[in-house]
């Protein structure tokens, strides 16, 4: 259990802003994983209205990923994800009693899914996130360009933000 | 997937001072629970150095507890947790980035440990903190009366801060 190295999290954007969007398309739906909260955590933070993301993803941020993609995290590197990956994040409020953030309700579920094929525009990510993890809710109806343009200068990490933390 | 209840967390104190104890007493050792990372993630906080406890527990907080405490945690209410019950907190050092906070590496494990016969004198409750994860760096000596001081007025919960959040 002792700690072996580290790398911080790089912070940057994952989806754009979390209007709800009426009429939304559910076809290409990216749905919320049954029980994605069981996956591996992969680090948490909290986006405050301090940060030039604060109105896309404001709150605190828990990221999951699921067993097909959790050992390219641990190697880390360029190599891309394997599809049938997915990222899911646990996007709560947060408030701030006496000089410490705590937990609040849930904001929204975004969730992101390779699949190299069906997204080859997009860098082989689907993307969609979920207003208060509600799934008749897709906050983004073009979620899959939108989220795209704030991880596409992540390519060098296969669009993904998140480094494997011990 | 729903959002059905919402309870803050109400923040407190867990353990005294993390400074490490040479010559500790790992006996009582109440050891850092294999993979508890896998176990359910109850909340997560920040505790700044605005805190009045950021000298004891100041960092980021990953809550876990174990199969055996997670119905008793969701159901609420004061009855006791069942002997066996664990709670494990991934403390990890935080760094405030552009307006957000991230997670960084890992300060101490702080462990509590459900036995009510052998901690009859704490409330039935066994503590101890792990400095980095490592099981051969104990933090306090005595640990369970320190560790007990902040969490008595906890009593109507059962000694414990954590609420179950939806």
């Amino acid at each position: 259990m002792t700690m072996k190295s580290t790398t911080l999290l790089v912070v940057g954007a994952a989806c754009a802003s979390l209007a709800v969007v009426s009429g939304a398309q559910t076809g290409d739906a990216l749905p919320i994983p049954p029980r994605f909260d069981d996956w591996y955590l992969v680090n948490s933070m909290i986006v405050t209205k301090d940060s030039p993301q604060a109105n896309a993803i404001g709150g605190l941020h828990h990221i999951y990923v699921n067993a097909i993609g959790l050992p390219r995290l641990k190697k880390g590197g360029t190599t891309p994800y394997p599809d049938g990956t997915v990222f899911a994040d646990d996007l709560r409020e947060f408030s701030l009693m006496d000089g410490s953030y705590v937990q609040g309700k849930r904001k929204a579920i975004p969730v992101m899914v390779k699949d190299s094929k069906r997204y080859a525009s997009t860098g082989g990510w689907g993307f969609q996130a979920w207003a208060a993890g509600d799934p008749q809710k897709p906050l983004v109806t073009d979620s899959v360009k939108a989220c795209f343009q704030c991880h596409a200068p992540q390519k060098p990490n296969d669009y993904t933000f998140s480094t494997y933390l011990r």
